[in-house]
């Protein structure tokens, strides 16, 4: 019983991480096709979220399974429902990308990126990408020195989010209505995409320092 | 032992009604704010979404520790799971709130809603409220016919957003980019609020009719 128990731990573990890998590949080809327009590579990015979704129920099936036939206690009840919450968060993040090739989609055969904003997106798309990388990482090698890399470059992200509306604000902004909303609506993304995957990164450092009750998408979402 | 443990149940639905007031008043108040550059209303609702932070993470301890203490199964055990989630989303309804409110501040003494958009966004505020308020009631009374409310207001929401894209995309609009900035957001929280009271809703629809599993946000944001 007790063996069997902990294939299961491990068996979320490694459900996370595969799910992690997808996101990251998401936001990878989701920001190369805003960046480049390219159609094929959107509607992948948007086709491939379902097997997230999917993924992610099915892993909240098998956390809720193990709660109600092991009933497990301490640390173990708190990687079970730190697998709860990250799946949540993970799910959010491809939707995130979803949502910013849907941006590449809609706008073909035009840019998506507005004129005056390509280096600002494309390192926020690089920022992104390295983020969800580490942090599949973090989830795998549970090597807590990550969560502070992640962390660092989420505000790198906020300063680039902060830089989308002080241009689209200045005197100097030419962009018609439709790109200011495509310039909105994208930094907003990216920005999200980053703050859940410090929530995430939160989540399994306290789960691995113990004090997890205080962690919660509320005190991430604070200033 | 079992009244103990009924007791406990109860008071997590009782929390979670309490939550879900303080957020119906969040969006009433911010919605407020937001119509009339009311800045002394915005910075009540920042100010007290602290308090609804405060209350889902009392919320989830108390949840985590019927889960350690009681380890309930079956039913009861959906019950405490599925308010885990349902506080996240009340707290994410909250930050909705707050992010309307920030936006009336930001802006002030100039009004935050766009020429042209008055009508759209007071309706849509309107429902916002309204649903907050029949959320609250089926978390109450658990009368089911009110998600079904619920997602019918929901649509009604996403209407009224579909119209301030193609209102700040058409000719006719002469807002500046910071208009069109205001415009894109708060129709993106405004839009946001009512899909995570559709989320709590299934939630609760899939709790008292036992397809509970198939039931995530994932689904809820697919189209």
């Amino acid at each position: 019983m007790r063996e069997v128990f902990h294939q299961s731990l491990d068996e979320v573990q490694s459900r996370l991480v595969e799910i992690s890998e997808l996101v990251a590949d998401a936001i990878d080809k989701a920001t190369q096709a805003f960046a480049g327009s390219d159609v094929t590579l959107a509607d992948e990015v948007i086709t491939n979220d379902r097997r997230i979704d999917e993924l992610a129920v099915e892993l909240d099936e098998l956390a809720i399974e193990i709660l109600a036939r092991q009933q497990p206690v301490a640390r173990d009840l708190r990687t079970v429902v730190t697998a709860l919450r990250v799946s949540a968060s993970l799910e959010r993040m491809g939707d995130m990308a979803e949502h910013i090739a849907q941006l590449a989609r809609y706008r073909f055969p035009e840019r998506a990126i507005p004129k005056g904003l390509k280096t600002t997106f494309t390192k926020m798309g690089e920022l992104d990408v390295d983020i969800a990388r580490k942090l599949t990482d973090l989830l795998r090698t549970q090597d807590l020195r990550l969560a502070d890399v992640i962390r660092n470059d989420d505000d790198l992200v906020d300063e680039l989010h902060a830089t989308v509306f002080e241009k689209v604000l200045s005197e100097n902004w030419k962009g018609e209505a439709g790109a200011t909303v495509d310039a909105t609506l994208a930094s907003r993304y990216h920005e999200r995409f980053a703050d859940h995957a410090v929530s995430v990164a939160k989540k399994v450092v306290y789960l691995a320092t113990g004090d997890w009750a205080a962690d919660t998408d509320a005190i991430v979402t604070q200033p």
